[in-house]
């Protein structure tokens, strides 16, 4: 891939909020985005405080806000934009516009609060000329984010990569082994991925051994592995936002035959998942495909969660797969796939990928082997 | 101080909470809360999903909400609440006030969105029985954060001592010198806190050399450290989600006498800045009395932001103190005091300290030597 496809356009993801204004069913000249992880999407800028005004007709009269402490950086960050610097940037934002001639302005209903919204209302009211209204848009950009673009993929694949050779360093260094704590093993897995160039890692990470491992969202604890344990590791890490997402689960030094049988109806469950990432594809569909596996052995039961989330500057967002998710997969979505089986008491598996949804077969991007393993 | 002090009494601080219902305004029999930082003040719950709900009359009848996916650890760090588990905590504890007859439930209203307001108020229209109003709240719990109880102190003083030796470590090791990166002295800072013991760090470190340290929220980059650069680092670790916060500038191998003028111009503010925390004392006082030592000296145009801010559970909370501020300092805020001079295109100095407001001296959390220094 050449280096231009890197870079993000952000541009070209801007115009495509313009198209999205453009089709509201309430309409609106203008938008003023003020969910951060939202305005990193449409601008790079990445302070604490920020947002983006778009119009609906004109790309030029765009505006980004935040505050003095930020001025060098939304410059160098996000220079195309000319910058409006204030405190309060949903309502300089909403003025700007106001003056400038808009009469319908939108906002993010899932992003402003009620006490934003109250004190916006007030300073719109003060204003002189004629009223405006502001219109609540929901998922407005989330929805165009659930489709990566050259350069969201390209840095999922490194974030990818690094949980990839992170795993397999600590792996390598015989760190996971009967008499390490789970804490040791997150801890080692964390400091080996920022060595390898992450910016953070994506979330807490899971690393639960033996019965712990039957718990879905384990947080590490000073537990000890043994053998015989199933060790579950759930982890990620991030590159310039973008987030990796991986569970692979081993088995210390001797394997039950329980733990066999489960490990490969996950395995062949996770696949048939996988098999089922396709453009257009129902997401209950989706879900299904690797749920009915796991059912039809008669594990239904033991597998209490959806099989996977959309991935991307979030850890979790659109889409979400389940058997309550509704809509479709588009091409371009980055997804997991991670199916598990979890006996109280005993142990679980879990296995997981990120894809990313293509016209062939998805697109792999976390490579660490699934093959049955004991370690 | 004893084991038991360092515990924290979740239970004290609902009951603050319900104090602080029965003098709103607009008066509420409950409150469902549901900001994640106040949520953890509230219960020590650390999920990324869940709200408490808090009776004016009765602690007895209090309720957690999280999802199923934090079963256990709703147990494990909330189990003195009963657990309402739902997607939808904020809707499912308000229906669950209302069908226990609370007919004003209160909400946060700076941390709600409109979007769900819009939803909660829906169904809460379809419930049988007389209607709820909701009653919005603004910095309800926030305003009781500013006070630290003695377990919050302890676990500030354990941030802010990881801070300390986290940068006592990179100094004797000799990582801030000629030649090596912003990026680079960053990163073996964190590395340094991780392995103290940090949770987390509390934001993203800045080091900022020569020129850039006239910026005050510098990014670091790969510019290299040169002989006779300010090298200005801002950095803080995370203990049991309490942050740490401090400054200290640094002059490499050879300082020049406008560097050691406006340090010591930065140090006398900031010594002024500390020496005015006192209980009931004016926020704008507090900044007033550092800012007027620089501006006296001729320097106040390149002293850019507030004096200082609360921190705890988050790195930037109530009070703020700068010139802006309205209101007064009470006994047991954890501030920070930060004074800066910034000359574009030369260098910076920040001085930054946590301290902790008491009837006597203020206590100070950062430790580290602030003499002028040069390394």
């Amino acid at each position: 891939m050449s280096a231009d496809a890197m870079t993000s356009d952000y541009r070209a993801r801007r115009d495509r909020v313009r198209t999205a204004l453009t089709r509201l069913e309430e309409p609106a000249e203008a938008v003023v985005i003020t969910d951060l992880v939202n305005v990193r999407y449409l601008t790079g800028f990445t302070g604490s405080n920020g947002a983006v005004l778009i119009w609906a007709a004109d790309g030029s009269a765009d505006r980004i806000g935040t505050d003095g402490r930020y001025l060098t950086q939304v410059a160098e960050q996000a220079g195309d934009l000319e910058a409006v610097i204030a405190r309060d940037c949903l309502t300089e934002l909403a003025m700007h516009a106001h003056r400038a001639g808009a009469r319908a302005i939108g906002f993010e209903a899932d992003s402003v609060t009620v006490a934003e919204h109250r004190g916006l209302v007030g300073r719109l009211e003060g204003q002189d000329g004629p009223p405006a209204e502001l219109v609540g848009c929901r998922a407005l950009v989330q929805e165009l984010r659930k489709v990566k673009d050259a350069a969201e993929i390209e840095l999922l694949r490194r974030a990818c990569g690094i949980g990839d050779r992170g795993l397999a360093a600590i792996i390598d260094r015989g760190v996971i082994r009967a008499g390490a704590t789970e804490r040791e093993v997150a801890r080692a897995l964390e400091w080996e991925m920022y060595a390898l160039g992450a910016d953070d890692i994506a979330f807490e990470t899971i690393v639960a051994a033996g019965a712990n491992s039957a718990i879905p969202h384990h947080r590490p604890t000073d537990a000890v592995l043994a053998d015989g344990d199933f060790v579950k590791i759930d982890f990620g890490a991030v590159v310039e936002g973008y987030h990796s997402d991986m569970t692979r689960t081993y088995v210390l030094s001797r394997a039950a035959d329980w733990q066999r049988e489960i490990y490969e109806l996950v395995a062949t469950a996770a696949a048939a998942g996988r098999a089922a990432l396709h453009p257009g594809a129902d997401l209950r569909g989706v879900d299904a495909a690797a749920r009915s596996v796991i059912a039809d052995a008669g594990y239904g039961e033991h597998y209490v969660h959806g099989l996977g989330h959309g991935v991307g500057l979030e850890i979790h967002e659109a889409p979400g797969i389940g058997s309550l998710a509704t809509g479709t997969l588009p091409c371009g979505a980055a997804v997991t796939v991670e199916p598990g089986v979890y006996l109280p008491g005993r142990g679980g598996v879990r296995i997981e990928d990120t894809l990313v949804v293509t016209d062939d077969a998805p697109d792999l991007l976390t490579a660490t082997d699934k093959t049955f393993t004991v370690i």
